[in-house]
């Protein structure tokens, strides 16, 4: 017989399979496809690990950062994705990834199901180093692959300069050394006609 | 002007974006799509963190093990993905993954590079706890996948229950509180008609 424990964990493990089945905005590079969220979780953990030198402030802990992001958008499993821009209720967002929050982190043995709400959490809050550093990843990676992808989801939805740079401001506090890049890519793009002005 | 450093690591991140296009053999649950590496190896790594108390022997740095399989198979952007029933070359699919690994992780800003393609190795040499647990994870998560998706991989290839249980092993070393579970699921695979005798 299974242990109860790790029967939880194997049917956690086959429920958050559907994370590849939330699509993202944002387009693939080279691939005219939309992103899924498990893609995306992906390239998040691991821009963590190489970008990890630049963090500036107290000394973040990498691994917590990259478990962070691995389970930063599981609750989108229940709640769908929330276009940045698509000028969503907040509140009702935040509402429906609690309501998803509870259901499947809940799916976890007891101890683990509140360690992984936790890092969903501390993610939500922003407040420490390490959700700030995950925070910032979440904005720079879907950054370069709209500007990689010629701005398609940009024009699509009419974004402009100044909303791509208030969305992005998270890198500038987490990375600042990366803000120089990020102002010039914006930048680039104006001129590229691939971002409104 | 942003550092050359800087320059190498965002150039590697845009680089391996490119995984999301390496197509596995298994199917995702609930979609009737072929799996890519990306998404694959978020799996892995959110699997090593979920699983993680269960691996037998000495303990695991359950960080490394993670940045291990986001990495794993980074080569397949050049080598593509080799199924494992297919009778492939050994030695042919090392080379063209040797040289894979030294184009992509050579991206990399000097030292990181050594870093991240001592993570592969590692994986590959499968000599260590983390490199074993990260290898038998590699084996469970498309078990999971092919039983939760009707064998139709398995049935496609007349893959058998031998096979199955041969390509397990890893899993029996590494977490061998699974291994009664794992031949429950084959036997059941072959009554349900999914898995060939």
């Amino acid at each position: 017989m299974i242990a109860d424990r790790l029967k939880l964990q194997l049917d956690f493990i086959v429920e958050i399979d559907k994370l590849k089945q939330v699509l993202r905005r944002t387009l693939t590079i080279n691939e005219d496809r939309n992103e899924n969220d498990a893609e995306h979780s992906w390239h998040l953990a691991a821009m963590a690990v190489i970008l990890a030198e630049h963090v500036t402030g107290d000394p973040v802990d990498v691994s917590r950062v990259v478990r962070m992001v691995l389970v930063h958008d599981i609750v989108e499993i229940d709640a769908g994705d929330t276009y940045c821009y698509s000028g969503a209720d907040p509140a009702e967002k935040l509402e429906r990834e609690m309501r998803a929050a509870d259901r499947l982190f809940n799916m976890l043995p007891a101890g683990q199901a509140d360690e992984v709400r936790a890092l969903w959490d501390e993610f939500e809050a922003r407040a420490t180093p390490e959700a700030r550093y995950a925070n910032a990843l979440d904005r720079l990676q879907p950054l370069l692959l709209n500007y990689h992808t010629d701005g398609k989801t940009w024009l699509k939805h009419g974004v402009t300069r100044d909303q791509v740079l208030e969305r992005a401001r998270p890198i500038k506090d987490s990375i600042p050394v990366l803000w120089e890049f990020i102002e010039g890519l914006v930048d680039q793009a104006v001129t590229r006609g691939i971002l409104g002005r």
